[in-house]
Parts: structure tokens; sequence; C-alpha cells
């Protein structure tokens, strides 16, 4: 049984995805954000960044979300969702994935937490604005990888597509929706039936209107 | 034959460092960052995000450091840079190279180009003076991580150790030295007398001198 910390919304949702998508055993432990539960002691000894999520496999406790959806996806290769050891799509997965982490994600954490980059309060819209275009930019990267494409790899589908839409949410709250780019709409509408997707954004109480 | 588009003491260090490593068959491939060839045209066809490096492998191109070391490390599992599929190690691998990817090297980022950040050159050294302590605290993660460890996973070696030796270098140049962490210090100095450290090194014309 999987064990995974989680708050709604946040970088367990990829992972939330999977374990619904996978059906596997799972159960899913609040970390209330609201009363910064991530940076109690007990939290840290999990994961000592202070972050969500983590999971608990077993005697294994992993954090950094795609690091968590890379070992699901490793544990239950019948599952399909990381294409096999040696195929040419292998390693655009790994692409893909590191790309959103450490650009579009790493771009959407400044945006939404600039204060913690500054020692400026005065600063901060100055900062706001300036990621809004780095995360419209990243954006507009993707939306071309996405161009005649179904999936992010291609015709499959894979972690990379939970990973992208978890972002592409998290978008929705800069200055340029990820709706306006003409491929990447196309791919989030799709997504947005996928019942898995469905399923857990209802748990999670993530409205999902914007994709309509 | 593989190909890899390089920039001293960039992010193709920890791909050049595997290459040599493993005693593959590489040629290097000088991105011209002073003229700014990154964002050239040609080379953003072949790596969208224009950033260095980017691998080419017969017919697959591919760009993100971490996903080129994976790359490697998974087309050559005799070489034992990655944990074997199965393994306890496995997932803390993927785990380390996320956190230093989407952490310690997305503060940097923000620490070394602050003006990319913001619309007000005025909070630029306010950003920098924060980002010194986000690298900081990064470092003291690894720090702890690092205690009673010959590696980042343990007693193995792994192509994690040169993803943080590159990123080490980085850090230099920041306000606190990863040299004044007493684990990562241990660590760094035993680090900088491996044989491919000190030859790719070299051959980049990159100072080890801080490690001694």
């Amino acid at each position: 049984m999987y064990r995974l910390y989680y708050y709604p919304n946040n970088a367990s949702l990829a992972p939330h995805f999977l374990l619904h998508e996978m059906q596997l055993d799972y159960e899913l432990l609040l970390v209330d954000r609201k009363s910064n539960r991530q940076k109690s002691s007990e939290y840290l000894k999990l994961n000592p960044a202070g972050r969500i999520p983590t999971l608990i496999d077993d005697e294994i406790t992993l954090f950094e979300s795609p690091a968590i959806c890379i070992h699901l996806c490793e544990q239950h290769p019948e599952k399909g969702l990381i294409p096999p050891l040696g195929s040419k799509e292998r390693p655009l997965f790994f692409q893909w994935l590191a790309y959103l982490n450490n650009t579009l994600q790493a771009e959407l954490m400044v945006r939404y937490y600039p204060h913690r980059h500054t020692f400026n309060e005065g600063g901060i819209p100055a900062i706001r604005e300036a990621q809004d275009e780095r995360v419209a930019e990243s954006l507009q990267i993707i939306n071309e990888a996405l161009t005649g494409k179904q999936y992010l790899l291609g015709d499959d589908f894979s972690a990379c597509d939970f990973f992208l839409f978890m972002l592409s949410l998290w978008s929705l709250g800069t200055k340029r929706s990820p709706m306006s780019f003409p491929h990447l709409s196309q791919y989030l509408k799709r997504m947005a039936q996928y019942p898995t997707v469905h399923e857990v954004c209802k748990f999670e109480k993530i409205d999902l209107q914007a994709f309509q």
C-alpha cells in the first residue's frame, strides 16, 4: 500500500493522478498547508525540503513529485505510463518531465511566491509581471511541441501528460491563460475529459470549468 | 558517436563528465554563448528552450541536462552510474537529481540572472541577496543528506554526484561557499580528486583550487 502526503492542487496532484489511473492500493494523508504542517518537525523528517508531496512505499520514503511519478511508473511498467527502456520515446519522457519541472514549475513558483525571492517588498509587482511573461514563454514552447501531437510524447499517453495538466491548472492564475495557446488548448480540453483527471479533480475539489 | 553541444562550466558539464567517465565515443560542439549562439535559429531547432546542452544520439535529439544524464546512464547500465531497476537506491537517484535540478539549479539561475525575473532594475540587488540565502538553504539540505555518506546515494557513486559537483562549482560565486558546509566540503574535496572531474575540468579550464 502506498501512502501519499498531499494537499489539493499541489505538486501531489500528478502522483495522485497516477495512483488513481493505475488503480493502485493507496492512502492519502492530508498535509495541512493552512497551518504550515509541511514545515513541522515530523514532516521534515520525511521530506527535508518541507514540501508536498512525499510518498511512503514500504521502507522507501520518497520526495520530489517527478521522482515519485517515475517510481510509480517503473514499478508498474505494464500500465504503460513510461516508455520502455531502449525506446526512442523514453529519453523524451525524461526531457519533458525535466523541462516541465525545472522551467514551467520553477517559473510558476517564483510567480506565486515572489516574496521568497526578494528582500524588497516593493519589488514584488515587477517580479510578478516578469514571471507572467516567463510562464507564457514556457507555455509557448510546450504549445509548439504539441503541434500535430495527441500527447506530449506523440501518440502515446504518459505520466508527463498528468504533470503538464497539473502545471496548466496552476498557470490559469497567470496573465496569459494556457487556453490561449491553440495546440495546448485543444490538448487540455481532451485531457480534462479523461476519466482519471475528471475523478481526481472532483475529489480534490479542483474546478475544470476553464477547460471546457 | 554522441555529439554534445556544450559551453565550459554550463549545464553541459554533467553530461560531459559522464561521456568521459564512461569512455564513450563523443564529439564536443561549442555553442558560443558570448555571441548568443544558443538563441540562433539553427540551435533553436535542436533545442526550443535555447539553452545548453543538447545531445545528438543518432536520430535522437535531446535537451535538458538531467534527461541527457539519465539517457547516457540507461544506455550503458554496465557502467553502474544509475542504480538498477527495482533497487531501493533507484528512486533516490531520481529524487536527488530532481531536487538538484528544480531547486539548487533553479535558485542559482535566479541568483545569477535576476534581471530575467523582474521588470524593475532597481530591485535586482534585493533579489540577489534573497537568492544567496535560498542557495545556502538548499546547500544545507544537501549537506545534511551527505551526513555519514560517501556519495549522495550512500556507498555507490552515481551520475547524481557529477550533477551535484557541477552545481557546487556554480555555488562558489554565491555569498556562502559550499565549502563552508562540513559534510559537503569533505565530499567536494574527494570529488575534486576524482580523475574524470579533474580531467574534464582541466579541458573546460575550470579552476578546482577552491576544493583543495
